[in-house]
């Protein structure tokens, strides 16, 4: 228990995390003050450690851009990454969407698992709808170490890919939908009661969540 | 608006809503005393209506059996029924389950789909934890001219079913279920949202207007 | 399962739905970017597929119109429609509203029907709270195939219509309200717990999917 | 606020809430041990009191009937009284229902508006599934000084009734129902949506809230 | 059955309820568009009708006082008021509030008494963390035929103003609050559950039901 | 962090937690089993602790009594206590509920505090449909060092008592109450919600968590 | 009962709070009017009352800065204080925090806690991730007299302080989070049901009410 | 697409499941009538594999053990396993709980990881309010390759043990509870709103489920 940490007053970084859990900790952007993420991101790449920030608005890349140039933003993902030391991606991951409305959800995921080590392939739009374009792609997602499931409405592909596959499935539920789904509580439930036997649940748009645990499997499968 | 019914105090009959709507009334057993059920059946059964009564007991049948001999009951469907004149059965309606625990809900859809004049045809236990069960069925599932789907948990079948078919899909959810399943709610909210197009939702565990709603599709289809 | 879809990475288009279904695929507006709607529009079209859109923003119907001059809008409804080769329409379908607020939902129903080739006439405001008013139409009403109805804050005119003929209902709790509407979550649970018989339920605000059962209901009776 | 009560330790009774308020205090026999009621009892009919007590079990009332001769219970309201001397009844009451099922919850109303001094006049189930059973009796209803309005399911019949009189009506939501009516919460949230203008709802099953309520506008009505 | 209406399609005008329930139709402005209010309130105002309108924002109103020099608003309140002939206000109404957030509900409710016919008495912020403010009050609020409670948050000054007095209270939970008051669900709750004798809901932030029932009370004990 | 425990296996008793946080654990008996109860009691008494064990069933009462004679067991409170060494009481804690049936709940906020050194005294059934009662008490309640207010259905009592005293107050919601009072949830709410200065609030009939507050204020306030 | 408090007419103030509770009126300045506030501050200034101002917007700091130059204000915890004279600040309250978002609601809490008379240590970002941040600060947050603890998310941190430390822990849940953290929900049903001993809750972000009952106790255990 | 099952018209076995998913179905108990079990049971056994069931009564494993005497049964986790060919038991999977009312959904996560290949370690009653008890183990525990966290009321172990390993976490959040735990939503939401980052979560009381996905992770690990 005798970790250290670098104490900000309004943040203590823990900065042997990556030493203690193997992964650097990530930076939840949406309440902090421009100020504070300087301070926070200048602290991280300081003691040489890879950064990954979520929920990132584009302001915040711009303010952050000026301080770190080497530092990329992906829109849609809201994720920022400022690398000191490039982790090496090793097996795969499949990334599945339902429609094209939870890819912001699947590419949080994408960007958080690349950036601790996975190798990531997509899979969008092979929602329950239409479940022959799901069919004609379940071969090649069967073959990743893991599955990442990203759907809102019903949220019901998460269970029929999990029907036909003998490897761990992730399923995040999205807050895409109306009505009666309640940003997201539909799919969640949905997805919390399958019958399908290999699937766990993490938080409503949790595409960081996802992306980390997916990642993790993926590099114990592999050895890592 | 000059319909008649008949006054029992404590009940009114709506006797002529078989001239009126085309079927008559069903009693639902679940809240009246055995002397109230004996009368209310005994009116309809003197005004020559076919009677059929929903979440009736076995109390309830053994009690009405002495009154009336030709009274049927199916005890997984909890349905009375007392036939004065048969109606002759048209057409053809496929009724699913996902699991074996829908299966009280589909018969009680069954039961009342067949008093009121449909052909019935099951497929129980076609859930989507093992999908292909459902594909060896599809072909023959498509050719009725209305689908009932009973199911649980996730209830993600009657999206599945509707994405598969072009004929009108009604979803019943079922109360099977635990924890987050929050008997039905779950299901409920997993068929309200289901972008699968073609699907309409009854009441939790209401297999009762699943099948009545199914038999009056199935009837207009079929000219009736 | 051997159907074709064009994969345009972002989505997988269901090209052959309107054969399979009988109907095309919808499109769902609200999230897709503009290029991507107008890729999307464009390949459904280039097909020869009517092309309904839902949920469409006045600013993306003016995107499109520059490349899709034969674009159609109804700002109510939020419905895009570029018409390849016109559906006959058939049979009637009644839309009826409690309040004036539930028409909006009302018309993207409408808009939906005749797309894919019912006919359609609308009864605005005949709520319960001047139940004569409903009185006066109710006879032309029944006259229908199928009867939609909309209604926000209590929704119980649809089971009041319910109650009233012999025909199949859809009813679409509408969002209109406040205080313990929760956003049609009080409409939601009044039609799902209406003990009128012959009700079917939809998801709330979604006059889309109303439009959609209704039409397959009519054209079916019409033996189409 | 220098009023009396009684102090038994376990309960302090009210026992001047019949000068200050003009009708005596209601005993909640639910929780309540038998010596508990056995006391409280005594003590108001010793002070010459009127006593009415609420959710009263039989073998509460067997218990109590050797104690005090003269006590009354109605078994189906859960309803015990203890009459020290007659309160005159005025005015008229109509207690309404929409199903058999919602019977108790109305002879509760109706116990407890005689018990304070009204007259009752009752119409049950003239609920919405046959609506011209409740036209019939509408004129005969629309003469009372107050309205009460049982109904458990979808819970409309307050609703409609409301929008055909000019006097005030009390709705009361019943736990009547199954699945989605979540135990009389999709009939509360019917009611206090009800766009009908005229309508105030007490708790679900709450039938004594709404007799009091009733009886005591219907009272002052009359000019007591 | 035979009242009269006013078809302007979008709405049917209830033109006969003053005749038929005692008190004209009003208005919900909320979701009407502009050129809609001024067709209903000319339709109203030209057969000698009063009119009043609920939830007016202040850009409906300038508009429609182009058209109708005479209406007045009430901003807080947000209700238009169009009198073509003024009823005599009789009797009392008590209008009370917890705090000052519920003034504008409060408001709501006295335009609504007064505009049908009841003199209104306000007495505002006397909620339960300084009850001596209520005390100080009491004697004069028991006066009053009937008694309007609006308070958010906690909700608690109906039921204790109800356990102090002989009249009818009425109820208006307020959406005022934050946190677990979830939208004024946390007031609604706490008035339904109350077990002082006396009180009847509305729903939240509905000033308008609350003016409306205790005006209807408050005439009839007044003989009109 | 080098606290010693004793490990049963199926439990870890927190052997040294009377040193580390002034108290000795308690033990939830609910969950259970006999063998396991007669263990962990064994282990605390011969290690010289005091035990205090909640949710107690009168059978494991029996069970344990064979074992330890010098047992006592709370039926109301559900609390068993097994004394090695008296604690010293000191100070006082005020108990109030609102109604007798809040008493059990009470109880065991009472039992707790006993147990762990307070002096209690209780004042019952003072809620708020006869306020006067209250108001007779409130100069004795005030002189305490803490207040517990137990209180279920609107739960209103609470906010009323911390607006008139200066003193902490613990709220306890209870789960008695029916309907809309959804098992405590109401009675949470309110409290929850107060505007009152000075409430803080424990889990819904959590009287222990209450009692063991409440005793901590007080000995800390007692100068122990 | 003769407190005495001065009648603006839109508001009453608890002039004698200070004198009858010890501590001066709390402002919720969220819902009030420019020249209401004026008026109020202006009220209690007169009568040399220290006030403060909660959810106070910065907009209204800049309007009442004006009138009272020494009004302060402060912008994270949205408080405003104007000190007539001021109190001694006593004993310790440690204020504690999960994340960075939660600062804002613990800065009210402090900033509340100072005026009324506690002296505050701060430690923020101490929540579960890293856990070593914690166990470094504990034996210090442990001598204060009580700890507030403000977490938002899973708001497990307040449970797992309690477990380690003697003294009275007041948790606030925050509304910081997203998806199925339901604004605050999930940490305040986090706080209500932890099995650590010697909690209370108070409501979500409700910061005021956690500093004021701190420093209630706080006060008392330093014999104020 | 082509996988067989077998059609016992209640059920459809999908035989094949363990060539095509690598573990064979699993029989959910519960609904299921003593005939249906025993051939279920049978048909499995006769072709040959491994049959678990789960949520058994001890009455249905009566009844089971005539026809298969060679059927195991762990009573508290309600687990049926009968043999065919034992399953090489591989890796480590830790299984925590934090109080002894969790015990019976850890033994049904075990004996699911035992049935399907994993080695298994337990860790019970290590819950936070008396950490000390976790820290004492977390090192042996973070040896495993997956752990599974089962925890009732307010549910933090799992994130706190996620804080402080770096491999998967599994967490299933129990009914174990009273008041606003609301049977395991309370932990179910503390889980899914963890910040720590590498856990999953599974329905409530779904000890199968977390027992299947650990197991399949953990051969995955293993290289199975």
């Amino acid at each position: 228990m005798n970790n250290k940490y670098i104490d900000l007053d309004f943040a203590k970084l823990d900065i042997e995390r990556q030493k203690r859990k193997g992964y650097s900790e990530a930076v939840y952007c949406e309440c902090k003050k421009d100020r504070e993420l300087i301070e926070i991101f200048k602290t991280f790449n300081v003691n040489n450690q890879n950064v990954i920030g979520t929920r990132a608005s584009k302001e915040q890349y711009n303010i952050l851009k000026k301080e770190f140039p080497k530092i990329k933003y992906n829109e849609q993902a809201r994720i920022l990454t400022l690398i000191s030391k490039e982790v090496e991606k090793v097996g795969n991951i499949a990334i599945c969407t339902g429609g094209t409305g939870d890819i912001p959800v699947a590419q949080e995921a994408s960007e958080t698992a690349e950036f601790y080590g996975s190798n990531v392939t997509k899979y969008f739009d092979i929602g329950i709808a239409g479940i022959h374009r799901l069919f004609d792609k379940i071969d090649e997602i069967a073959k990743a170490n893991v599955i990442i499931v990203a759907a809102g409405m019903e949220g019901a592909l998460a269970g029929i890919i999990t029907g036909l596959v003998d490897i761990p499935v992730i399923a995040v539920p999205t807050s895409i939908g109306y009505g009666a789904s309640f940003k997201g509580l539909s799919a969640l439930l949905t997805m919390l009661n399958s019958c399908a036997e290999g699937m766990t649940v993490v938080n409503i748009d949790n595409g960081f969540s996802a992306g980390y645990s997916a990642n993790q499997i993926n590099r114990k499968i592999e050895g890592k």
